[in-house]
């Protein structure tokens, strides 16, 4: 790319134009919850959740052979005239409505859909358990990398299993295997008794057994639902890990088999007081923990990484990328990394300059300090990032940039690598940077943090070589000896402001973190 | 005003439109250190300081009859290029450059000024006594209401003090009781001996004596300037306030008093490992802190509040508010809190709805709470930035608009208030508020909790009511007896989320505050 002089203005209006913002709206009638969910987009570029609203409706309960109760079908018309009366005064540009398992099985669902439609003005559609099953991979996939496994979605009425290869869907169904309607079934005692777990783990054999591609499927694991999603919570808590999201945790097998053990002992009130489960979950997470831990077993898998995304982002991003011919970016990281950096407005320009900058000093050192393609990866994140905390305040931007990395999340990146990353922007004007309680996510924390201080003292090397934003140093070429590091500033003009300011404050980390002497010179002369 | 459907993008483009922003830069060269300030602006309207550089320079040290030292002239003139080439690179729309009493009081200072002409290419305005004073007052008085007073500005070469009569600057000067000056002039031991002190103290009471305006001055005092910055950051850490920013805090004499007993009991490398008190500072913060002490003793004054905002910000409001014949707006504490909620691009007409029922509620029970004028511009404040908080992200927007409300802490408020301020944000949604340790500032922290709840209640109200941002709810009534609170909803057609919401979640706060049961209205039938 070539750096003009730029204000931030212009380059961050380049970027981002509101006024081609668009409101997309997906609504979820589940069998123990609605959802209404509310996005703002840039189609194909950019999005962010601006509002949602959940509600308990519980369709599923009380409903028999005759099909959805009179008091379920009532709660699901108010609802949704309260979620469509919403996204009328929103003004939005889409509305996705969808409804699954416990209106798919009713034998009243006919009846139900037109008291929706007449008393609503909603048409609700009646996703069939394959669709189920493709919408809620097409989430994983955006919140994870998967190229060859299973996608696992635990939900209150069914439970579904797709198979992924090559990076696609391939197929994939819904079982009757739903948290709430296992509980139902099987569970009377609180807690439950040995005997109904015992049931419940051969009626989820029993469903899987009827699976033909189950066998044939590669054993990494993505999971998706409430369940998972407070398992996981649940389990970060136990650890104490200050991880802002669950999504893409490595939820370990021995870990689910603590925790049913657990739940086995607590009866619900107890059950219900578990810091990071949420109390409407409490009564129906031991079916849900169960079927995860037979999927597992089936696959012979040790563990599945959590998403936070499911159906409803998989109905949306089927609309968000639908100029691709799959609705998963082929650039997953990279495409997440700028839709957090466009959500802070940030500096296009620098941080394109910064980033160049950082992967060249890491490149011509890549001898050095020796580290892999997926650290270059957490490199340019961290150069694209180190500044949106400006978004909240000039004062301590790098501690407000490590903040919103955090607490955002990064999806598509492994818990390890956000913290990497959000710990690398933290410290790219000064200090020495520490793990900060992340030590339990590296297998060795000392060489985590010696791998920090050398990505970070390069991220602040760049920057500080881009201080005055004017794209002076247009590149550089390093070489090194057992003493010292010598970086070459190529550039029309001297960069004054720059040599200045990185002499003095820039070089100081990666000097300690390559135990060796940082020389910053232009046209050959010497500087520091 | 009236109210018509509007979307997010399209109420902040009115707003705000990033192509009319305009850089300002204020450059000052003072005798201690030389700081430059970047702001970005859309004058009269809205501000931010984009990046700030400090540079220590002690321009005044070895200084003699000759004038400014060669190495002083040296190091300040490297700054200087240092600086604007900064601005360069940033393309600033405008800059301000000026220097003070160091330069001021130089036999040399035409020979400086020309150097630096000639090398660095910059005009520097050697500012007189009388407008420091003027323009320190100006920055003063825009970060805390000043109506009739004093501004006492403690720099490192002099010491600014003005007279501020109906709002306006009358008179000022310089005087040399800059805490470096004085350091210099009179310290030798460490820590400083007792007749240091004393000779001191008679110097500082020597020059208040040749000010005639100072007797009919009142004893409303702002202070200026790191000395009295970071007496007041040491102060607050010791009381463990979990202020975000020293302005507004007011300074007691007994504070200061405490302060002088322990430097006099420290010599200097304890001195700067003083919690709150930047190192630099340290050598010459006693000096300063008498210079307070005996301007309050003079006055007899027993405090004084202290600005964040001094000279350079002084030099950029008077651009800032060209428009105005005195460079302070007239709504001083709305500017500041429209200013933040812009920062944070606000949902203006949202907040302006909201604003607009949570102030007819305040005023319908105004004979039930009893709350004052004051309390009534916190609630008016609180609808403002209650959702700024969505910068950083939708999920718990609530505690996010807490942070960015202390972090930033409100200019023209005092900390009780922008603890007020934020605490009601904090809980606009949910849970029942609590004071979070800002206890202390309260003379009795159980009515100010009652308040909190009261207002937050009502803040709670307004919001639930403007649900759906549809602004359907366009005014209300209420009603109340000694069991009963009803408020009638005032609108075109029946605000069907807002009913439902409010009813189920928006009234409880409000109901356990007034002790009375809240109902919900709409064409006299009932609801809640």
């Amino acid at each position: 790319m070539t750096i003009t002089r730029i204000t931030q203005a212009n380059s961050e209006r380049i970027e981002i134009d509101e006024r081609r913002y668009r409101r997309v709206a997906v609504i979820d009638l589940g069998s123990n919850s609605a959802r209404l969910i509310i996005m703002r987009t840039l189609p194909d570029r950019f999005y962010y959740l601006e509002d949602e609203i959940r509600e308990v409706v519980r369709l599923r309960s009380g409903m028999t052979e005759a099909g959805l109760s009179k008091e379920a079908m009532a709660r699901g018309v108010a609802t949704l005239r309260m979620f469509n009366r919403f996204c009328e005064s929103l003004a939005v540009d889409e509305l996705i409505a969808t409804t699954t398992s416990a209106v798919r099985e009713a034998a009243n669902r006919d009846e139900f859909l037109a008291k929706v439609a007449s008393k609503v003005g909603l048409r609700l559609r009646v996703l069939s358990g394959e669709e189920e099953a493709y919408y809620g991979a097409i989430g994983a996939q955006n919140a994870l990398p998967l190229n060859e496994g299973v996608v696992l979605d635990i939900g209150g009425g069914s439970a579904q299993l797709s198979l992924i290869k090559a990076g696609r869907w391939q197929t994939g169904q819904a079982l009757t295997l739903g948290a709430l309607a296992l509980s139902e079934r099987f569970v009377e005692s609180d807690p439950p008794t040995r005997s109904e777990v015992r049931r419940i783990r051969k009626e989820v054999r029993r469903q899987l057994h009827e699976i033909p591609w189950l066998n044939e499927a590669s054993p990494t694991v993505i999971g998706l639902g409430g369940t998972l999603r407070n398992l996981a919570r649940v389990t970060i808590r136990h650890r104490k890990l200050p991880l802002g999201t669950v999504n893409g945790y490595l939820l370990r097998d021995d870990e689910i088999k603590y925790l049913v053990k657990r739940f086995r002992k607590l009866p619900l009130n107890r059950r219900q007081r578990l810091a990071g489960l949420s109390s409407d979950r409490a009564d129906i997470i031991m079916a849900g923990a169960i079927v995860a831990q037979e999927v597992l077993r089936w696959l012979g898998a040790n563990g599945m990484r959590v998403a936070t995304y499911g159906l409803r982002e998989g109905l949306f991003f089927e609309e968000f990328w639908a100029a691709l011919d799959y609705p998963v970016p082929d650039d997953l990281r990279e495409s997440h990394v700028r839709n957090v950096a466009l959500r802070y407005n940030y500096h296009a320009t620098h941080a394109a300059h910064v980033q160049r900058l950082a992967l060249r000093l890491f490149d011509d050192l890549a001898a050095l300090h020796g580290a892999d393609a997926r650290e270059r990866q957490w490199l340019a994140a961290a150069a694209t990032l180190h500044d949106i905390g400006n978004a909240i305040n000039y004062e301590d931007h790098h501690k407000h940039s490590q903040a919103l990395i955090l607490g955002n999340g990064l999806p598509a990146f492994g818990p390890e690598e956000v913290a990497m990353i959000a710990l690398m922007s933290r410290y790219h004007r000064r200090g020495r940077p520490k793990l900060h309680g992340f030590d339990p996510l590296f297998d060795n924390p000392a060489v985590a943090v010696q791998r920090l201080r050398q990505l970070a003292g390069m991220l602040r090397v760049a920057e500080f070589l881009e201080r005055s934003r004017a794209g002076l140093v247009t590149d550089l070429r390093v070489e090194w000896d057992e003493s010292d590091i010598t970086i070459q500033l190529i550039g029309e003009e001297r960069p004054v402001v720059e040599m200045w300011d990185a002499g003095r404050k820039g070089v100081d980390l990666m000097e300690e973190a390559f135990g060796r002497t940082v020389h910053l010179r232009y046209d050959g002369e010497a500087w520091a």
